[in-house]
């Protein structure tokens, strides 16, 4: 997504461009208007959006045209660091099809959506799989560094498929669940899925870090986020007792909640969507607020909101194709056994907590390891590194409350959408 | 609306039944479906409900007959307490209409009405005006309290229009908006006003304890009660605050708020609402919330909300045929500057805050005063005892803003209805 424009003698001709730029809008409505939505979701398995460098390069070609015409390489942030060390310039499947420059079924650079903007294939990187080994540490480099010039580096990938990696989803019905600031439920699948049911909800696909899988990500950019904005606003004596007792204060906080479900009703848009709806000025609401609700209940409503917006991503995901029955729960989040309990009850299936914490970079050095064969294999790695520490059931009688309240769930975010609209347009 | 039953030897014969008694709802529907809304409204000026005396007779009759056949007297408490005090039982029109046995128009018992429940109009007690005589002391009770027989017992009014007068509420125009627990608002009005607008409303036309006048009430059961519930549940540190430094919770509260309109959008429907609805199970919303919302927004909204429901009292009224052009403040919310600008730019008109605190014992009193002759008239009186301590015009730009959020406030109610209703069914 990020990426920076490199000259003849190796100097940058513009500053970078990173994913949350915004500036191409008109870009993303001008070239899917011209090449057409569906003919870019069949070529690079994502829906368009102005976070993909593609839209970026469409803006440099249309403000900057000089930049792209000098442009002696086009380095994502991951070839960039890669060419610096060995002088090769390589980039991962999962990394190229962040570009949206990338043909996700023949595994190289689509010279038609390239063509669009401009830019040869020769300047951008060569797409390899994950795990396979880019070259050696230069001379100098290894010198410098102190560290033998027989270190391989090892192409890595996307951030997100590092992170179902490290987590050991390295097969079909299995997902990741990273909750932290931003919830996340990453699936791998082994056949390539490109369906309406995923283009309409944005749920991209591209390749896995693992050889063979495919992979996608649902999100909510409101997750644990939320937790700390309640911290924050209402949560100066548990912060204060924090301060004083040494207690972490998100336990002082997640201790207060009910052990039944609530009967508020909370619609976590309280940042812009994730998937499925991409709706960059949403209306969040808290439904059924009486004089008698607590705080526990309260705090335990916002955790309820981002996890049925979870669950509809998983149920999406399931009508497109990709049932998940399995959950593994990575983050912050992971840590509170009442919210993973939670996350167990409203999702409906088994939620494993890791004994992984940093699970993208595990599943970084994961690939590194395999590549450079210091393990024979990625089941051997997962098995030998990523150990379940606790499996959460979806308790039947929570289950099924949660699943009737859901179904109400399901429909307001349609309901509130023209209210939304109207305050939108007013603030 | 309360009322006992008393035995020809004086005894009670049953426990008093009370306002909140909400046992009759079967007897309402009955009743309202054999005798027709419309002719009970139009008798009676009141759109049926479990509060009125009439059901609550209509279910002694079903269920304790021998109650009703023993019964010398039937008596709400203001008419007990005058019958125990002078022997005579008076009761004034504006406490007989809440009775929804009496005819507004004739000001007087409608036989028709009590036939349904088998009651005889000569055992309730005689409708009088407010502020006449009803007798003197009886003297056994004059010298058991050390007063002289001479003292008058005079008829005094529903708690509200009382409110009313002590407010200086003696013409149309004027309305009280009283502002405590839960909010009100009053208006006096020339003529007998019954129309399909008010009834649909559930706003009451009855006599205004000022001759001549009448009178009716809307009202919202969440209010202050609000700014209680987050004292309460996320005002720990402010209660703190407030023990340590002698300080008000409430003025450490409302110091918070920021001066602009929020952009959040409260349904403040914590309780039961109060008109126009009459909805007992009614869904609560807080809309537009994200991670930069700020505890002092969040309090300001909720009284903004409140505000919000009471403005669409307002709009009704004038629709209905009473306009409004000046609000009287009274009760604890009176006293927050903050708070009365925000009343003032949401409703558009302005707002006067009294030296009156305890407004309806003061109308009481004043109706004792003209009664008795101590004051000349009810103008003189309130001219003398009622004083204007500030006027909160509404702030142009602000009024602006809230009147565009209140359109969209406007629908919020009936476009949540449907989601309300299945969470309740659900709870």
């Amino acid at each position: 997504e990020s990426f920076t424009v490199v000259g003849a003698d190796g100097e940058f001709l513009c500053n970078g461009m990173i994913t949350s730029d915004t500036r191409a809008q008109a870009q993303v409505n001008e070239l899917t208007g011209r090449f057409g939505l569906q003919e870019l979701y069949q070529i690079t398995g994502h829906s368009p959006h102005t976070m993909f460098t593609l839209f970026k390069l469409a803006w440099l070609r249309e403000n900057r045209p000089a930049i792209l015409d000098q442009a002696a390489r086009i380095l994502c942030y991951g070839d960039l660091l890669g060419y610096e060390l060995t002088g090769e310039a390589a980039i991962d499947y999962s990394l190229a099809a962040r570009t949206m420059c990338f043909d996700i079924r023949r595994k190289n650079w689509s010279e038609r959506i390239l063509a669009e903007v401009g830019v040869q294939p020769s300047v951008l990187s060569c797409p390899v799989p994950s795990g396979q080994v880019i070259g050696a540490l230069r001379p100098a480099l290894a010198r410098e560094l102190g560290l033998s010039s027989r270190v391989a580096v090892v192409a890595g990938g996307h951030d997100q498929p590092c992170g179902a990696l490290g987590s050991g989803v390295i097969g079909p019905g299995v997902a990741m669940y990273a909750t932290g600031t931003v919830e996340c439920i990453s699936p791998a699948f082994d056949t390539l899925l490109l369906n309406d049911t995923l283009r309409d909800a944005n749920l991209a696909t591209y390749s896995h870090v693992v050889p063979g899988l495919y992979f996608t990500v649902a999100f909510s950019l409101t997750g644990g986020n939320l937790l700390r904005w309640f911290r924050d606003e209402f949560g100066q004596e548990e912060m204060r007792l924090a301060r004083e007792s040494g207690q972490d204060v998100y336990d002082l906080l997640l201790a207060q909640i009910p052990a039944e479900p609530t009967s508020l009703l909370v619609l976590p848009h309280f940042t812009p969507t994730g998937t499925p709806y991409f709706d960059v000025s949403p209306v969040s609401a808290i439904l059924g607020l009486s004089l008698s609700t607590h705080r526990g209940q309260f705090i335990k409503a916002l955790l309820e909101g981002v996890t049925y917006e979870m669950r509809l991503n998983l149920d999406i995901l399931a009508e497109a194709g990709v049932p998940v029955g399995e959950l593994r729960a990575i983050g912050g989040g992971a840590k509170s056994e009442a919210w993973m309990q939670i996350k167990a009850d409203i999702m409906g299936v088994p939620i494993v907590s890791l004994n992984v914490s940093e699970a993208a970079c595990l599943g970084a050095a994961l690939l590194a390891a395999v590549g450079s064969g210091a393990i024979a294999s990625i089941p051997a790695a997962t098995t030998e590194w990523v150990h379940p520490r606790r499996v959460f059931d979806p308790a039947p009688a929570n289950a099924m409350r949660y699943s009737e309240r859901y179904s109400v769930y399901r429909r307001l975010y349609d309901t509130l959408k023209p209210i939304g609209q109207e305050l939108n347009r007013l603030t």
